[in-house]
């Protein structure tokens, strides 16, 4: 029988969903932070995650979009600058571009998505579509994952760091960045739930859709999985060679 | 350089994504057709194609709902029975329903969806979604995989009578049905595709529309490949065991 539960209670539930599905599990972060990699399983992984990258601001606009509280809008306003950036800030995803530039790919291949896994963009879609059409509660605590991401982050800088000579301190400078940013979000978003999941429905509901958010990160590595450790990408996919700088192509 | 096609080339370049990408293809296909799936595999199988079965009324009711046309929506209108049913007509999803009893599953299991993978769910939404969001054109385009289907539904059926003990006449109704009704409906979609598809613009459209198609039949075979080939289900995702009926899981 489900009861309502108090917020230390929903927190503890929120961060067991963490501990049990969140894509630090996946075997293709092992593989990742490992060395366990090639380095066109590492840009197979950088371009199909620059979808994810790039459908965060319009996730956020859309939370805004629906969105009659003004103080709320006004905390959530920098995760679009974040990632898009403003003035000095170059964003996150200017940063993620000086990643796939570190590995060769050309901007406009990867901006274009066109060789992403079609499961990568069925994905990233499903997120911004749920931020649009759920409630304001679930879109909040679909952005949970933060809570488990620096973890994660730290793991990843210095295992790339030390495990592949082709990635550096400029190309990860996302992760360095995204350290600072997302303890201070996912600590907002963190207490927004804790004080508006007030129903039993709205705690399952805020449970779920942190759930869902985990699916939406899982079935991006599982895809990625699929077509470059199994070797079965889907037709249309990147193939190793296509979608890179000239010179690079030719080294 | 892209050039306009006679309605005659655009069917032809049709045709070839058709030849090229569509799920028939798939080695999914081969191993279940081809007797080489486990009874685990071919539940696992039905039970996330229930997802694409349960969403195709709603994506014709989507399509119907942006359509001015009154001649159009009378002649889309069947294809919602023809899967819902309707008086003496039980429907598509209702025999699905009777493979899926076959099979030994509950049905409130099953019609529940929380056994299939997300990225089967991320898929099957993301048609939903195109048909919403894209021109009556495009919508129109992405159904033409049918003209595809018939051939691949004949295999089906004979291969799998032929394998599996567990597969008779009554489990396989739904494709015998598709066999008459899928020919009429990618008629009727071709004729409409190549008397409105009549700029670069258009006919692009309608052939990336139908490559969209068939890259949301391929994930969801991908996903079931790398779950239950592979064995790596994602969290949360069916086990084998869960969700039958108990008289089949004491059998």
């Amino acid at each position: 029988m489900t009861k309502l539960m108090t917020p230390d209670e929903l927190e503890a539930a929120l961060r067991r969903i963490g501990a049990e599905r969140y894509h630090n599990l996946h075997p293709f972060h092992r593989k990742l932070h490992g060395g366990g990699c090639t380095i066109d399983q590492v840009r197979a992984w950088a371009l199909n995650r620059y979808c994810y990258q790039a459908i965060i601001p319009q996730k956020d606009a859309a939370l805004m979009a629906r969105c009659e509280d003004r103080e709320l809008r006004r905390e959530w306003l920098h995760r679009i600058t974040d990632h898009d950036g403003l003035d000095g800030n170059e964003g996150g995803i200017e940063r993620w571009l000086v990643l796939t530039d570190g590995l060769g790919f050309d901007r406009d291949y990867v901006v274009g998505r066109t060789g992403a896994l079609p499961a990568t963009r069925f994905a990233t879609e499903a997120y911004l579509h749920w931020v649009t059409e759920k409630s304001l509660l679930e879109a909040v605590a679909s952005s949970l994952t933060e809570l488990f991401a620096p973890k994660l982050h730290e793991e990843r800088i210095s295992g790339m760091l030390e495990h592949y000579d082709f990635i550096d301190e400029r190309v990860v400078a996302y992760f360095r960045k995204r350290l600072d940013q997302a303890p201070r979000d996912a600590a907002f978003a963190l207490d927004y739930v804790r004080r508006n999941a007030r129903t039993i429905e709205q705690q399952q509901a805020s449970l779920r859709a942190l759930t869902f958010k985990t699916e939406v990160l899982w079935a991006q590595l599982d895809a990625l999985w699929l077509a470059y450790v199994e070797d079965m990408p889907a037709p249309g996919a990147w193939r190793p060679g296509e979608g890179m700088r000239e010179v690079d192509a030719a080294a």
